[in-house]
């Protein structure tokens, strides 16, 4: 393994004084070095591959270009990823590196990630949940700029990017309402959990769009599950044996649809032919296993990640809750109401 | 937001100079400052949750206790959460910090991270490729110690850590053997390309697996996908085709065999009644998918990158390749092959 360059190479190299290479590369020579002696310093310190030491500039600065991540289950969560990936590009972008912490959900560990974030006297932590939780913020997060990510600070002390669960629902009812169908039922992701605004929104929101197109919310067209493919499988066949079933299914994930895709085809009934489908996530390693291919929301993923890196470093301008609509993914799975004749 | 106490506050609190509490907190006091003294300062710190300063600490000791893990496709891999956890855990109980960089398969953001990590000094660099690849490390990462993870140096330069493919598929195979299977299918997941030794390996294994036993390898019972639950649906009925069809097939990954399950119930034929089936990667995310649940191998994500830690750390002692062996995951969808008579 070759050896790191240091400064006293770089002296060497340029023949000059450690203390003018420090002074150049600080930029603190105006008026005590030459501009060709300055310059001869930054080519031999390009030509060595000597870099900077940032925890030098850190100690004169005070902070340190790092923003700290806090996530609760990183490792087994599907939005992990694409949300991680739009906080740390917006970092780099504002000359920022983010140093991620997967806490697996332990108390402990936690604890243990503040205090090795302040250590480093990162400029910031974002606190992020990797599903959409309302959540108390650590005390121990007081004394750093911190930013809720895909959760909503419970206490309402610090800025909050999430996404729109209520809009996301609603929309998903009118994409069915528009096509024509006026029996539309839901089979939502887990019932009463206040905590989990992905569950309570979303129902929100469809009973919205029921309400606003002057609509019956008929209690027996609402079935919940807990986001799994096995709840799709499970709570079809109620919806389907109503007296007066539904022509389209809101699932509010696509784990769900995708079971009641195949509880469906068990039945011997097509989507969209019998039975319109909206989803909700866009899980793109679900996304081949749908067959016709599924309309659904995305999940604003990269922008969250984005926006939460935004909020740390500028601050907020109004209100510190900022949720981040979901966009609707046209695909196959929603077909016009048939007319009764 | 409060204020983040400074060295200032401590000597104040604990009532000594601010020279004392520096000597006490980077344990310099030694003869120099009264044990009760020392205590009273530790005593402040406490109080007022001060933490030392990480940067003062690199600066005096030339090295970071952070380990930098460079990836490829982290975002979009399901396989990237569990191996960077793994590091991570094993980073943190060795007194080290992971500073994660997903490069989004980006040369110059790779470029960029190795430049930034080398600014951070530090101890070292887990070069990772999120889908097992043979790759050349980047000449920039030279002077840093480095690891490859779920990867391999084409040139042999650095330790690498990866997953045991070829004894994998030769375990896979072995327990279709194992089972009376004599006619063994196999749908893999890439042919031909030498750069990817998840495709490469797990064949070779399958065939070692067969010529032990004494077996023919056929060459109509070798079908080639992407890796895709497509491929699964596609490449099965060939194989049923056959004058002398399979009664067991080997599928070189979970989406596979699950398109492998799907075309085989459009057939009429049941897992493992007709047909048994052996995966392979034990993706989560699929598991509840598969009816009846299937039997498959793991990787050993956080295994590899738990190991990855340590041979940075340590070294190795041996042969700089180090591969970690898949384990089977005994579920439902192998069956005795049934004896004719």
């Amino acid at each position: 393994m070759a050896k790191r360059p240091t400064m006293d190479d770089v002296a060497r190299e340029a023949e000059v004084s450690q203390a003018t290479v420090s002074m150049v590369l600080n930029d603190a020579q105006a008026g005590r070095v030459s501009d060709e002696t300055a310059q001869r310093v930054r080519d031999a310190a390009a030509r060595l591959g000597y870099r900077t030491n940032m925890h030098a500039k850190v100690l004169r600065e005070g902070k340190a270009q790092i923003i700290g991540l806090i996530g609760d289950e990183v490792a087994t969560s599907p939005f992990a990823g694409a949300m991680i990936l739009g906080a740390q590009q917006q970092a780099w972008k504002r000359g920022y590196v983010l140093l991620t912490v997967d806490t697996a959900g332990s108390a402990n560990l936690e604890g243990a990630a503040i205090e090795m974030l302040q250590s480093y006297r990162v400029a910031g932590v974002l606190y992020a949940a990797m599903y959409h939780r309302i959540l108390e913020v650590p005390r121990s997060l007081r004394t750093v700029r911190t930013v809720c990510l895909n959760a909503q600070d419970a206490d309402g002390r610090v800025p909050s990017v999430f996404p729109d669960e209520e809009r996301g629902g609603r929309e998903a009812t009118e994409h069915l309402l528009a096509a024509g169908h006026r029996r539309i039922g839901i089979i939502n992701i887990q019932a009463g959990d206040e905590s989990l605004p992905a569950a309570t929104g979303r129902l929100v929101g469809y009973r919205a769009a029921l309400e606003a197109a002057g609509l019956p919310v008929d209690p027996d067209l609402i079935r919940h599950g807990h986001g799994t493919y096995e709840d799709g499988l499970n709570q079809l066949p109620g919806l389907m044996e109503l007296d007066d079933p539904p022509t389209a299914i809101f699932c509010a994930n696509d784990r769900t649809a995708l079971g009641a895709y195949h509880a469906l085809a068990a039945r011997g009934l097509s989507v969209p032919g019998d039975v319109s489908i909206v989803g909700f996530d866009d899980q793109t390693i679900l996304e081949q296993m749908f067959s016709p291919r599924l309309t659904t929301f995305q999940l604003p993923l990269a922008q969250l990640g984005r926006l939460a890196v935004d909020t740390l470093l500028d601050g907020t301008k109004g209100s510190d809750r900022l949720p981040v609509t979901c966009s609707l993914v046209p695909r196959q799975s929603v077909s016009p109401a048939k007319v009764l004749l």
